[in-house]
């Protein structure tokens, strides 16, 4: 699970917590900040909870960082990580602070609960589907962007990708990293969901099959739809597959939930993620949510199918969003309908 | 404050919640994890709390580390924390582990409480008497023990104190680091504690100070007496006094808690704590505290007098402590009595 779950001393109520700590991956520290913070949460989310009692952050400097590096980067980083928080609805009251060769940067998230404030994850039935809340590709969408400082690199992708293409996809992980799972933990408890996770550095298929584990139930996950930023699949392939994005096991930072929910609930779910906009900074054209997939009987395995349906989702903002927003709808795949 | 006090969404309670991580300064991977779970635990016993409902570790393994020492090295670093963590009455049920440059170790202890379990270091009153619960010393003794094989550093030294003592005093720092302050935290509520801290990073006198400057009543802290760890003040001393460990603000690693106790349980305190033996792994006769200083009338500041009294604390089972164990004796000071 990606929170622990601790019964209390005290009226049947139960500590849920969790940490995260990693390495800056895009340059933007404030929009760091933001998505450091915005990961840690999210394995509170997934469990259904939207509040958050308190965040502690963890921090280090780098001690190869100049002091006036420090002096601009650092507070930027705080701040970012300070405003995800507060529009978590929590607070940072403490944390810790070490000199480190590397920049480090995360939290610990608590929160103490009722027995309603959360959904179990293990809760799934066969006929569920499988819905997830932000589309793959954060990690090739990084990377693109570094290459685009090293002509060797670039040139293994430049047939498939414009640099202005690269750049959109760049700003939409970042600002899709940075958005909170707040909204979809909200609907987990409206549309009754019964299990969730959220997608992180194990890729979909890393967190399905865990997900898929723990059920209580003996049910597979069969994945159909991969919603991916646009352009990313195209890199992906022209790298041989390296990042092994359409396979499922491409590493995301601060990802959508993956969630089942009951039948008759996901496309209402996906429709109100939608009108909700759950995206950072009020672009709420950002709000989305895919269907991807079935439960069905099975081993408690989670698989991707042979050529599953790529979904191109268009940066906000971007040419293709505004003419063509049917795209991202959540239509359910021909598998289900 | 050490910890962070959050009052809950939930009948009256709060949530108590403290992080620390550092990096390793005793060459025992089994010890460094004791000492790194002691260290969190720490935070909390400072408060009076007894009890810890949630450890989370927090983990790097080096990627200088080769697989084999990795595989030597983390497994007892580990299960040197989880076992402080379960003498805490606690265990560890999640964290997160990378990969950095240096290894890192720490932790988050978190616990929900009712009002009555905690004491808000805040309510230190004139004539109230200071407790200080491990000796000082132990940043001097790992550096003293490292310098061992630097013969440039060890010829400054050597005059004041002899190899085998030098061991000593670096076994003497490892176990006391090692040592859970929980059975001072329970004697605090025992004997009516008006405030305390944990002396770590800053020094006695940088926690003194902190505490001194959270008084609700305008009072400071004088502080006549000094327990260090045998030969410590003498090394100290030889360096030119770079440690600043008679000044004060020499760090401890994992240090014992400085109470502000009622003038006339102040003995009985220290008494129980020597009696009760809070000693690392049953080595009872380090339990021990000293009356270090009184609180009066003042600024809210802390000081030490002038050429305050150096209490030579003896390692445990030095031919010293065997002699004479009244030397450790927590008898009040002149100045006090």
């Amino acid at each position: 699970m990606d929170s622990c779950v601790i019964p209390l001393r005290h009226g049947g109520l139960s500590l849920v917590q969790t940490t995260d700590f990693f390495y800056p991956l895009v340059e933007d520290p404030y929009m760091m900040g933001r998505i450091a913070c915005a990961n840690v949460l999210s394995d509170l989310y997934a469990m259904g909870i939207t509040e958050c009692d308190n965040m502690l952050m963890l921090l280090s400097v780098s001690q190869k960082m100049n002091e006036k590096e420090r002096e601009r980067a650092m507070p930027l980083l705080m701040r970012g990580f300070r405003d995800a928080a507060e529009e978590g609805g929590t607070s940072v009251t403490g944390g810790q602070t070490v000199v480190n060769p590397w920049i480090i940067v995360g939290g610990v998230a608590s929160v103490v609960c009722q027995p309603n404030e959360f959904i179990m994850p293990d809760g799934a039935v066969p006929g569920d589907v499988l819905v997830l809340t932000k589309p793959l590709g954060t990690q090739v969408a990084v990377n693109a962007h570094q290459w685009l400082d090293q002509p060797e690199r670039w040139n293994k992708i430049k047939l498939v990708v414009s640099k202005e293409e690269v750049k959109e996809a760049y700003q939409e992980a970042m600002f899709s990293m940075a958005t909170l799972n707040r909204t979809a933990a909200g609907l987990m408890h409206k549309f009754q969901a019964h299990a969730g996770t959220d997608v992180t550095g194990f890729g979909l298929l890393g967190h399905a099959n865990n997900l898929a584990a723990q059920q209580r139930n003996e049910v597979s996950f069969v994945i159909h739809n991969l919603p991916i930023i646009a352009k990313m699949a195209a890199i992906s392939k022209a790298c041989g597959n390296v990042f092994n994005l359409v396979q499922g096991t491409s590493p995301e930072t601060s990802g959508g939930l993956l969630v089942c929910l009951p039948r008759e609930q996901a496309a209402k779910f996906c429709s109100e993620m939608k009108s909700q906009g759950s995206g950072f900074g009020g672009q709420g054209a950002a709000g989305g949510a895919w269907i991807i997939g079935i439960v069905e009987k099975g081993d408690r395995r989670a698989r991707i199918i042979d050529k599953p349906r790529i979904i191109e989702v268009p940066p906000r903002g971007s040419q293709a969003a505004n003419q063509d927003s049917s795209t991202t709808s959540p239509a359910p795949s021909p598998n289900l309908s």
